[in-house]
């Protein structure tokens, strides 16, 4: 039988998927795996969410236009409004999932062999869509010392080459949970203003911020108008990640044409989800509020009960619903791979996501693992009465 | 207000969409459109498809496994293997529609300066998917007058070189209907097993196969296992085009392992479509017999009509829904935009595919345009008399 290579084709694998062949077998053996590694949420859909997709009453399933319905674009252009993004519908590219909102918006402002800086660490997937449109992220490290905060603007200034074409920020970020302040922000915007650069604004989680701290986002800032890109998905606002809906937002239209010539290359996003997240846009706010009631205890019960484990550290994060935290062991790959392996606490164990691969720098974040908080609060307490005792019973600690 | 800009981030536009502010000109001015230029067909989505939306009972619209559920996948298998196609579910990836898993396919199996042979007039979208991946495609030139029949072998052997890495065909054919033989068919096995190359079988029109024409697919050719990539969609089997759901199938596995990389930097396919498409697979005979014999009747008034009208030559052909035909114009562009610009006939006229969009070499099918017989008969028969008024009227006639 003639075998045929792709040898060369491969592409960074996600740090999430790593792990997947020991959680099987830990599944296999009858242990129970508490998931603190995937960005999953429990929640609940909102009903008038689900609502919508029961009450389709189309006869033909229909492409949509490839820049979204009119219908979607107007309703989902209210929701940025009332957020103070001051936009108009024609602003939106209606996109299949926020990943390839991500995709199209680095491929329509970043050219082939071009750059884009990214603090990190950075959700791992940017790695994925840079190396499929042959771009190269320029990382720039944050420390879990002052919480992730954004690194000081002299440093992405050392890294601004004549191929540098845009500066990508996560807002509330994923892995980190950190939220930029207004501060940060402004220094973000005199840089790119400065260098003429695109400040890509990922904004997954804009609705999961805690404490009372407001999101605020490069589209607030006005002077940035024709250099700002949004990056939005309903995935984690209406915990609708099956709906596969995001969208593309900038001011500029000549980045919004060229983004859009990249959308009818694949014809249309989904035409259900658009009508559900179109009746999705009024959702009531007290869904929200439960939402981050619900969020804000469990951040506060796993951060609390990691910084009690001796030897760990966590910041408290101000949105998202992840934690970096770091651990009392010589590397975090090896430890997560054991806690499924070789590990088990009244038969149950832990899964994370070991930061590393959240990071380009090599050896970066080696002790450091992101956890997600998306089990209810007692199962959140178990996962930390397992790591607890995986990280007293681990040869490898430090 | 700064500037910033994405020149030279351009992409090659779709041929069908370069007309559309002409169409919408006319229809400001009242004309009545006859739209043959698009791909949407104006069919019914199966009931059972359209129930299974209406029924769904999640309480989390959750994303799926990136590969698509097994539990669609093992039903979408079933379809296939109906077909004779031999394969397991593990073969399948489910994709966001087939554009993605054309996408998908050509990234995973062909690197950035490598090269892909394709018949030409092909699809045109191929050009945006390829251009994304930084793939040249070398197309290969197909003739009207044998009804653009596989080209011969000897011309893909002229154009193979160290860099070529796989053919594509569509089949049936996008733009041109045209169903392969088993003997091309057996020919392209041949060229591929004896240059190692991939065979990329886009079959989004497999259903649509007329005059008792059997369809084949190199899927059912013994000895290419290892070099055959399917790529298929929902969207014109069904009349599911919003759905946005589609897959690559192949039996090479460590192709499906990379491609998998891809899909899963994109996280999941659409849920609620994969909950749909897995009841539609059990669709009756009865409705594609109805479809086909609608589709059957409507080719032959087209094709009987466009060859009544003095100067235009249409060949017959076996599948999809599409036929190109020869014009008595100098150049099809601009008589198409003439139609929406400058004609009515009783206040109506007709909105084609330029074919030249269809090909990469220049000056390729200058007096052809695509036809979609996706309206009913009464409606492609009126077309029909605009066209023939039109091409009686128009100025640029030879
Ligand atoms: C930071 C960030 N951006 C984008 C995405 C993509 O989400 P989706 O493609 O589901 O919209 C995710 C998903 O986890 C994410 O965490
Ligand atoms: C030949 C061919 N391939 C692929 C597609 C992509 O279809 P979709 O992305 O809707 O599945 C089309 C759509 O018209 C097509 O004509």
């Amino acid at each position: 039988m003639p075998s045929i290579s792709v040898k060369g084709r491969e592409m960074p694998a996600s740090p999430i998927r790593k792990l997947t062949p020991y959680a099987d077998k830990a599944k296999q053996e009858g242990k129970h795996i508490y998931h603190l590694n995937i960005g999953q949420p429990d929640i609940e859909t909102p009903q008038i969410m689900l609502d919508a997709i029961k009450n389709i009453d189309f006869k033909v399933w229909a492409y949509t236009p490839s820049e979204g319905t009119v219908s979607y674009r107007t309703k989902l252009s209210s929701y940025y409004n009332k957020l103070g993004y001051g936009i108009s519908p024609t602003d939106i590219l209606v996109t299949n999932g926020g990943s390839e909102a991500i995709t199209i918006a680095m491929q329509a402002c970043i050219g082939p062999g071009e750059e884009i800086i990214i603090p990190e660490p950075f959700y791992a997937n940017y790695n994925g869509f840079a190396h499929s449109a042959g771009i190269e992220i320029k990382p720039i490290l944050s420390y879990i010392e002052n919480g992730f905060a954004l690194p000081p603007i002299s440093a992405f200034e050392a890294l601004i080459t004549e191929k540098t074409r845009a500066i990508a920020i996560c807002n509330p970020n994923n892995p980190t949970g950190y939220l930029y302040s207004r501060k940060e922000l402004e220094a973000l915007r005199d840089l790119c203003l400065k260098y003429d650069l695109f400040l890509l604004s990922d904004e997954a989680y804009r609705e999961f911020c805690y404490d009372g701290n407001e999101f605020l986002s490069p589209m607030h800032l006005p002077g940035l108008e024709q250099h700002v890109v949004v990056l939005d998905t309903v995935s984690k606002r209406y915990s609708a990640c099956g709906a596969r809906l995001g969208c593309m937002i900038t001011k500029n239209e000549e980045l919004w044409r060229t983004a859009l010539k990249y959308a009818q290359a694949r014809l249309s996003p989904p035409a259900v989800a658009q009508l559900a997240a179109e009746a999705a846009v009024d959702t009531p706010q007290s869904y929200f509020d439960a939402v981050k009631e619900e969020y804000t205890a469990r951040r506060n019960t796993l951060v609390a009960g990691l910084n009690e484990i001796p030897g760990v550290y966590c910041p408290n994060p101000g949105g998202a619903f992840y934690v970096v935290a770091q651990l009392p062991v010589d590397d975090a790959d090896d430890f997560c791979q054991w806690m499924l392996e070789h590990f088990a606490y009244e038969n149950q164990t832990v899964m994370m996501a070991p930061a590393s691969g959240f990071y380009s720098t090599p050896d970066a974040g080696k002790n450091e693992v992101r956890i997600a908080y998306v089990l209810n609060i007692n199962d959140l307490k178990n996962a930390l009465v397992c790591l607890e005792r995986g990280l007293a019973a681990y040869p490898g600690r430090v």
